[in-house]
């Protein structure tokens, strides 16, 4: 047993047992109070930042958030600043010096959100609406404003950026308001990096991270993403899968032809679509593109003990998602320490009631890839394309001209996304313990610790850049539709969220 | 060799051999200078018959269509009425009886079109546009209005029902005018059945036909219906395919799931589509439903000889639609002697800038088969039920409630829509020697006879009702985009129609 994995059974191990009384138990009581005197305070403002439209593509959007967060540091005394470069959404980069403190944390969040399809969601994205639980679920609209604090816990926010991840921003202000009142002081330096583009993959923070390397020094950063264990319970995690996505078009005759004239003799590129996905993975998620596997890090004793250690949630999500299997028979988390092919969306001529006896002029698909250690994107990349060019695909890199459809039978254009590798760090540093023990001492049920998230949060940029320890800090309930429509917070997982954002602040000691 | 055989392979020569003058050439003189003195008045009117919206699902037009047309026969002292049952659009009824004519025709045509998606068009649907020739060509809109007389038989006038198929009644009417002016009389007895729900799938016209089966007794149906040979001669038909269409949705969770945290173990429904459709068809059209081609019945050898008569128009029409193969590598006649699955649309999740990394909840199939002799439609159906059911599907006949999709694995909701079965008639009888004969003393260029038309006209509800002889009667361009955006009819196409049906209605004789 190598003193990695020792350690980390010990930590593993530590999660199995109640929590005893602690330090953490008074500070948690206090910030509790705070909170209680001050929901309606903490929902305003918090209304307020989620009405901004901030989606990494629009940077009205982006700027304004950017701004009102900026503000809200120096609100708070720190010395704040927008961290830019061209083309990007602004950084909001804060600094607060604790007199004393030996160690320096960064607490790292995003303000943007996926992107969104406003038929789909049951009221407008960026106006925030209150209702009583989850959407389907005999929940009604509440009048939170004019309802009396305390509110309902299990209350949720529902807008976009709700769970991923403004809350992580709120949770920390709200924390820092909450130390500040019961006259705490934090136990670290303190550093904000707050990024505009994640949703869109991160395209320009490590150009940032770097142009600001001095300025960003630290001894730990704190990565406010993601949502916690679907057990309810907190959730630490160490790693995260990479991603790759790509748009592809599948080209067919130039114009739409009548189906019963030319079906069985012009391709279909629907089909031809579908006929190509099928040859990328199977229905139970293996993939087929050769050499995909190859890179893969095989999973370490530590990382299959900690993988074991988290309680089952299976059956709840079965019933929860209303699905009758998962693709393969095993845990979501050992599902996740894999890499995986998701088809997000695929279009081609139209259906139902719009559907005409046409023979579709092209075929859309979108796809991602989610990596895991040791995986390269761009060797990916370079795997997939030379699959298809061995099953006859002409890969074009712009809407192909008449004269190379005449030369090519089947022509696929690709317009690939900047994508990032996974990552997992060490689960047994110095910092990394003192969190998970700030984490124990902030929460009334055991925490999950977890070698990685299944989804995607660039912490290789972090390590490329800094080298420095991380840990994944999330607080969204993991039912919050993230990346989806109806995104909400429940109400309770701020309130925890508080809870453990302060202790980050005021109890973190190595 | 059989007499029908023997037959045959007379009327395919005789497409080979130039024409020489016969008693068509004077009709056609006159009715060509008729035409060049009325061309104004012809597109103004028939400008408007474009401007109904006519689609069977909209009553409104459909009704207003009907109204017109119905006095455009009472205009010409034809007796017209409206053919009705409870929930279908009018069928127009008109008679004209010619003294001394001993037999009786049937000009069928439809006034409906197929649904259209507006943001496809490049100028509304029902909007009439006219173009100096293809969309993409380099072309511009004309104002034809403004323009003199006579016009660019290339011009093209752009609406839905254009092609497919208004210009048949229109060329009807026209005909007739110019038949009149010229003071002819026809050669037959009159009856016209003009249809507004085929694109729908004609699922009244057989009540409706056995509802008036007296009153439409004939000795012979001319279907005006489809395109002319791709090689632009006049076509002839004698078939068509059946079709049978359906729209499946397959299901993945109850909501959509962030695909970072759970790909790889929620099912992904647009995966699923995908697999699906890779196991109904291979990319060169073979159909993989076991049975399938059980009841196909083999083709004749005159079938066989009338094809091989077919001009080549493969290496056109692959320029034409820019394509560098087709499924198979045979004519398209050949191809459409078989039958067809076609997958007309399929739609999960969302592509492109809409794109998000979410597990879509569903997936959207939209498909159609075309059949031929002797397949059935609910033979198909029965087999291609079995087939998913055999490869672990459960099919579903409404949407799925929480209790079925947990007891489920893979659940498919199929809605079918009405079919109906191909049709193939005899090419050798008097009355189908007749119009060959009629047909080609009104053209300028050798007339194509062909079995089968590939897409499906319901040539089998008049066979069922009446046993009559029947010949399908095109005269749109091969390039009308019918069932498309941006449908048209070319000029020179109207024009040489009213040819055809001053032919078909003042020459017919046997």
């Amino acid at each position: 047993m190598t003193a990695y994995s020792f350690a980390l059974s010990m930590i593993v191990a530590s999660t199995l047992f109640a929590r005893s009384v602690t330090a953490g138990d008074a500070l948690k009581q206090q910030v509790d109070g705070w909170r209680g005197a001050h929901e309606t305070q903490i929902l305003s403002t918090f209304d307020r930042l989620l009405q901004f439209p901030s989606i990494a593509a629009d940077p009205k959007g982006t700027d304004a958030t950017a701004a009102y967060l900026k503000q809200q540091l120096e609100d708070r005394d720190f010395h704040a600043e927008l961290l830019t470069v061209s083309g990007a959404p602004p950084v909001v980069f804060g600094s607060l010096t604790t007199p004393g403190a030996k160690r320096t944390v960064v607490f790292y969040a995003h303000y943007d959100g996926q992107p969104v399809t406003p038929s789909q969601w049951a009221t407008p994205s960026f106006d925030p609406v209150m209702r009583s639980g989850p959407l389907g679920s005999g929940e009604h609209v509440v009048d939170w404003r004019s309802a009396k604090p305390p509110y309902d816990p299990e209350w949720r926010l529902y807008a976009r950026c709700a769970g991923d991840d403004k809350i992580s921003e709120w949770a920390f202000l709200a924390a820092f308001d909450a130390l500040k009142a019961t006259g705490r002081k934090p136990s670290v330096n303190i550093k904000i990096v707050w990024e505009g583009e994640e949703e869109a993959g991160s395209p320009h923070l490590s150009e940032i991270l770097r142009a600001n390397a001095g300025k960003l020094s630290s001894d730990l950063w704190l990565i406010g993403d993601g949502p916690i264990h679907q057990s309810r319970r907190p959730l630490l995690y160490f790693g995260a899968r990479g991603v790759m996505g790509l748009d592809a078009t599948i080209y067919g005759p130039i114009k739409a032809l009548h189906d019963g004239h030319y079906g069985n003799w012009v391709p279909n590129p629907a089909a031809m679509a579908a006929n190509l996905i099928s040859e990328l993975r199977t229905d139970d998620g293996h993939i087929l593109i050769p050499g995909f596997m190859d890179d893969v890090r095989p999973e370490s004793k530590a990382e299959r003990e900690a993988v074991a250690a988290l309680p089952p949630v299976e059956d709840a999500l079965k019933g929860e998602f209303q699905i009758a299997r998962s693709e393969t028979n095993e845990s979501v988390t050992n599902a996740i320490m894999r890499p995986a092919l998701n088809i997000r969306g695929i279009r081609a001529g139209k259906v139902g009631g719009e559907a005409a006896n046409a023979i579709p002029v092209d075929a859309e698909v979108s796809l991602d890839f989610r990596l895991v250690p040791n995986q390269k994107p761009d060797k990916v990349r370079t795997q997939l394309e030379a699959y298809l060019r061995a099953k006859g695909w002409y890969i074009a890199t712009s809407v192909p001209d008449k004269a190379t459809r005449l030369a090519h039978p089947k022509i696929i254009k690709i317009d690939w996304e900047d994508g990032y590798p996974a990552f997992r760090s060490d689960m047994s540093s110095p910092s990394a313990r003192a969190v998970i023990a700030a984490e124990t001492g902030a929460s009334d049920l055991p925490v999950a610790v977890t070698p990685t998230l299944g989804a995607s949060v660039p912490l290789y940029i972090f390590d490329d850049v800094f080298r420095t320890p991380l840990v994944g800090l999330p607080i969204a309930n993991h039912d919050d539709n993230q990346h989806a429509a109806n995104e909400n917070i429940r109400l309770q997982n701020v309130w925890d969220g508080i809870d453990v954002y302060a202790a980050m602040i005021g109890e973190l000691n190595w």
